[in-house]
């Protein structure tokens, strides 16, 4: 799995950064990518990166505001146009169904893809064999959600030493072997998976947020997250310009890693008002309360390697 | 004035080309700026230009096509969000205020300017001191305009050698001789404007259109005008398609252009499958017909200078 963030700025583009989007990109675990928030310009900057737009699968949008969402009809359109058959999936506050489908009705698009439009709750969005996804409510003026993803745990990896003491020899026998908790083999004895397997692989979590005021529960909702990923729209010294606007500031978003004990926190949403040194200067600040921060910059990409 | 083409591929972006857009910059004459057409992503056209957003008076929508319209939500946001504090007009067709409206409600976004949306038909859509702007009804599809801009006649320069020869030396009363029809002097004399002042400045005429199909009986509104902004989605083999697809091809925008003895053709919307050599094999098509053409490119600036 791998972040790739995309627009790293908050409220209007700059020629620094662009307004919000980031893609997780799952091709390994799921075949898909799927798109967190979709402001201007997303699929102008997914222009110069690998990803594909039609492998687009889900669109979770954390609030209505421009800077999140004003990408998303043309990013839709072009993936019609580019050939994306596959269907896909926007979830997002109560409203964006009606953004989505007065601007394609209006434009006279036509998708040539199925498109199921979700709003959504908190709670558990949707779940499947691989993982799940739930919602979590923030603090933002307007519905502000945040996507916690929990992938499932996966059995471990067969371990060829052991099937060889046993003198089994690699074949199709092993893919078998792994498929079920026991398996007869041909010369009579019983296999248990267990004594063969190494130990399951832990699913991975990842925590993305929406602009929000600092809420201290959350750190219930992304508690040992493998990352976090956090607004940081204000310096630490502008808490209460930072409540006033409904956002967080660096030193809030570092405070809740640490209290969640998340294994790594991306700080995104950065104002314009903060360039070079500055940028430099909210690092520390973060780095101070919680280690292992890195402030996200436009196409930075960040993986997210398997617990062990 | 001078026109400032923001994007002018056709469809989707493309790395060489973003969606439609072009400004006409009319600082010296009424020291505002005008908008046609709002694709996705103008706004970050504009911050590569030194186009001033707060700048902007009037946007002209040619039709509601998404490659036309989904950079207006953040163009006007952006426009508040940085300072912009007089009234803008939108023009363009039936669905364009829900459009907007719908768009900037459920994003919560609040204009700090007024914003007058106004939804056209055939005729003039208004006139000033300094000009007129009629609309033309295409033929796209789905209703499609086309903007013909013209200025209005002005006097012409006072002439100060015939001032001197009359013995009247530069001052304020030069401004007030320019202003009346005739003027008495101090001296008792009565000196008529017509003797002293030089030939009238015709107005410029400037017409840009919409996507449309080829419509021989345009060249009626557009006969004459010191510029054509055409469209030029296809190669000029590529009559069928282009009917089929409601666009132009070069040949036929080149032939308007003669049709109506405009005395520039500048041809945009033009297919991301026409790149390097296939655009010089486009202009060449085009200025078999008509000498005076020139193919935009995104950033390309041509001045209009008055006629005299
Ligand atoms: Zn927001
Ligand atoms: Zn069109």
């Amino acid at each position: 799995m791998e972040l790739f963030f995309l627009g790293t700025g908050s409220g209007v583009p700059s020629k620094e950064r662009n307004v919000s989007s980031l893609v997780l990109r799952m091709l390994e675990d799921r075949g898909t990518t799927w798109v967190f928030d979709c402001g201007e310009g997303t699929q102008h900057q997914i222009l110069n990166t690998p990803i594909r737009p039609r492998r687009i699968e889900m669109i979770f949008i954390t609030h209505l505001h421009g800077d999140h969402i004003y990408g998303l009809p043309g990013l839709l359109s072009s993936r019609s146009f580019q050939g994306g058959e596959t269907p896909v999936t926007v979830f997002g506050p109560r409203g964006l169904k009606e953004y989505i489908d007065i601007s394609l009705k209006l434009s006279g698009t036509h998708l040539r893809y199925p498109l199921h439009i979700e709003e959504v709750d908190e709670g558990i969005l949707f779940e499947d064999d691989n993982c799940s996804v739930e919602a979590v409510k923030l603090e933002h003026g307007l519905e502000s959600f945040g996507y916690i993803l929990k992938e499932k745990d996966q059995i471990g990896e067969l371990q060829p030493d052991k099937l060889q003491a046993l003198g089994i020899q690699p074949g199709p026998i092993y893919q078998k072997i792994k498929s079920q908790l026991e398996t007869k083999l041909e010369d009579g004895r019983v296999i248990q998976r267990d004594d063969v397997i190494g130990p399951p692989k832990k699913g991975r979590k990842i925590a993305i947020l929406g602009d929000t005021r600092y809420i201290p529960e959350l750190k219930h909702h992304v508690r040992e997250a493998d990352i976090l990923v956090h607004e940081a729209t204000f310096a630490s010294e502008e808490t209460e310009m930072a409540h006033d606007y409904y956002h967080s500031t660096v030193q809030q978003a570092a405070t809740l890693a640490k209290e969640a004990q998340v294994k790594q926190l991306v700080l995104n949403h950065i104002s314009s008002r903060y360039q070079g040194d500055a940028i430099e200067k909210l690092e520390a600040e973060a780095k101070e309360i919680f280690k292992n921060t890195v402030i996200a910059y436009d196409f930075y990409r960040h993986s997210i390697p398997r617990n062990n």
